[in-house]
């Protein structure tokens, strides 16, 4: 597969909330950057972040604004949305994913704001 | 110009903290987005917030750590780095313009943690 497209199927993965499918999309040294909060290396670690942010939700729905692509590197711009009980979470993302000749996301980096998830995460689960 | 010559001459102007040539590069309409705040339209707007961001600090450096184009459209991987009295703030920043026909920044969106920086800005100038 070509880089735009894995990245493609990685975010279709992840709007069925398909774990395992999101997963298998990525480098067994994936290095996953949520750019507020500490890195991490490994599908582990990559697995064990999304399932919390995946599960918690009942629908997500990760609308991608632009992308470009620059040999293997994907860039997008996305509004990622997650359904909770009190109504829809949306942040703002920049996303840098780097896929490796295998077809496998070996860089997944995106910037955010935090405090834009964390306040709206409190006000729809009655947490925070 | 060419786009990202314009976004180079861009950062250029503001590591020199040259507010007017920095701005010359705006278009009068500019949209200016820090994404964990509102919007601005205008270079009235983009010029006090560049200004209250460039001219409290000491040093502006804005280490650009991956670049890339596509036709009217740069995007940048950087670290805006600010010199205050107790040292240097480093902000991760994903960055995104389009340039118009007339080599004029006509929207710039920066996507980057608040707190990262506002944490930061406390401890090095014992405000915050």
């Amino acid at each position: 597969m070509e880089p735009e497209a894995v990245v493609n199927a990685f975010i279709a993965a992840v709007e069925r909330r398909d774990l395992d499918g999101a997963i298998a999309l990525l480098a067994e040294d994936v290095r996953y950057e949520n750019v507020p909060i500490a890195p991490s290396v490994g599908r582990a670690a990559a697995r064990a972040t999304l399932e919390m942010v995946l599960l918690s939700a009942r629908e997500v729905e990760w609308r991608v604004d632009r992308q470009v692509v620059s040999g293997q590197v994907v860039i997008n711009e996305r509004v990622d949305r997650f359904r909770f009980e009190g109504g829809w979470l949306e942040l703002p993302v920049a996303g840098f994913f780097e896929v490796g000749d295998d077809g496998l996301i070996a860089l997944w980096r995106d910037y955010f704001d935090m405090a834009t998830y964390m306040n709206q995460l409190g006000e729809l689960t009655g947490g925070g």
